[in-house]
């Protein structure tokens, strides 16, 4: 597939997730191989108990980008296991995850991906890091 | 800390975060190295593409449960590693998650959950498990 | 299978393993989606540099009763992720590690496992804990 | 500390652990966050029951190669966690395991490193990756 229709193919399976559509995560890039994330921060609900990104939102971000990584060379896929180091606080303006696959094979695909936060003037720190596996599954990617 | 205050000190840490209280989690349980947390099922701001609940809110309600078990022996702790297990999709009414303090050491404790489906008809399934390493940190437990 | 042929089947694919040998790792248990391995320590070539058991000996045992446990119930698998968690400092006159399924799928196989160190009276310390995915593949379990 | 001092520390290091000495790693590269460690392929006491080189192998080069990488910003560390993803089948003449530090804070260290297969051409294969998670402890570097 050209870059151009695998990002739109995924912005598509992107938005018939209702998570991704309440979170609003946006698909900026997808190239083989590759995929980019971005969500904007919203304290009012998106916070752990310190006013950080919370975990969850970050696991989220991570595997989302791992799973689109994925898709773009193994098509429709499943999580089955994910990772998460959360490196430093979770606080930014805007946050960026990128997503690169490692392996891919027939029954699994291996991705890893970083967590980015992004302040108000553009700069961008290394908040979490993930790792994913991800099954191949039947049927097309296109939602 | 009697195990009543530990629920309400609980209850009031979990509702003390914003996205906790926009996914309305639930602490049902706490003893010492024990949690419960429950979360009802909507399908409109909590699906994956195809229709389960999300890997995110799966690492959620899992990171989470480890944290308040923590939370139980070792006060005010931040998570940083998870790890999650997608055993089948997680589809059900309402979702269960409890956790379990493995080791409690000084500098880390050790945790693991398990995320379990409910039925209308109140039967639970196991669909995922998770692994979480908590950092203890200053501070009090109570928000 | 019984369990006393899932056993012998067990040590058999054991002893075909150079590693395991030269371990000395000992298949003790075998049932429906369960397994047992002991090992006894050996100072002079199993050690990390503080003198305990090395963190690659933990993970081999891990990872082995993890593989057998889904073994038992999927024949002929490959290990495809593990990770250990180090509890507590592995010092022992023998180890067990004991490994158990969570979910057998046709793809995936999820298990974990704990390792005892067991010292000279018998008593036993849970030293480390392990989760992993095995991945069922062609061929007969017997070596 | 110079890359070259710190080259002979760690290289003191790990002839100081049993296991190391017995599994013949040795330490080829050392720098800020960086270490490498290779390894020579013995059929005779490393392989699995496939014949490849054994998980409990591929692990503890990983975790090795993390805890060098590591020791170069930190000193003295232990393992507490270590993860482990086996890509592809392990074969080769001999194993090089690279680890890098992702995040070195006051009370954990992250690090991942990649270990590749060598064939007799020199050629150099990804087979497993790893992430690690060590703990600053008291005492010197040297062994």
């Amino acid at each position: 597939m050209a870059e151009q229709q695998l990002l739109s193919t995924l912005q598509a399976v992107n938005h018939s997730a209702s998570f991704n559509r309440w979170a609003g995560f946006k698909v900026t890039h997808a190239a083989a191989g590759e995929s980019e994330l971005r969500m904007d921060w919203r304290k009012d609900d998106m916070g752990q108990y310190a006013g950080y990104l919370h975990a969850g939102m970050i696991g989220a971000m991570l595997d989302t980008a791992c799973g689109y990584a994925a898709a773009t060379v193994a098509g429709r896929v499943l999580a089955s296991h994910f990772s998460v180091n959360c490196l430093s606080p979770a606080v930014g303006h805007s946050f960026v995850a990128r997503g690169r696959v490692v392996k891919a094979g027939r029954k699994q695909v291996f991705a890893n991906a970083e967590l980015f936060a992004e302040q108000e003037n553009g700069e961008l720190t290394l908040v979490a890091t993930g790792n994913a596996i991800l099954v191949p599954v039947e049927g097309s990617l296109n939602p």
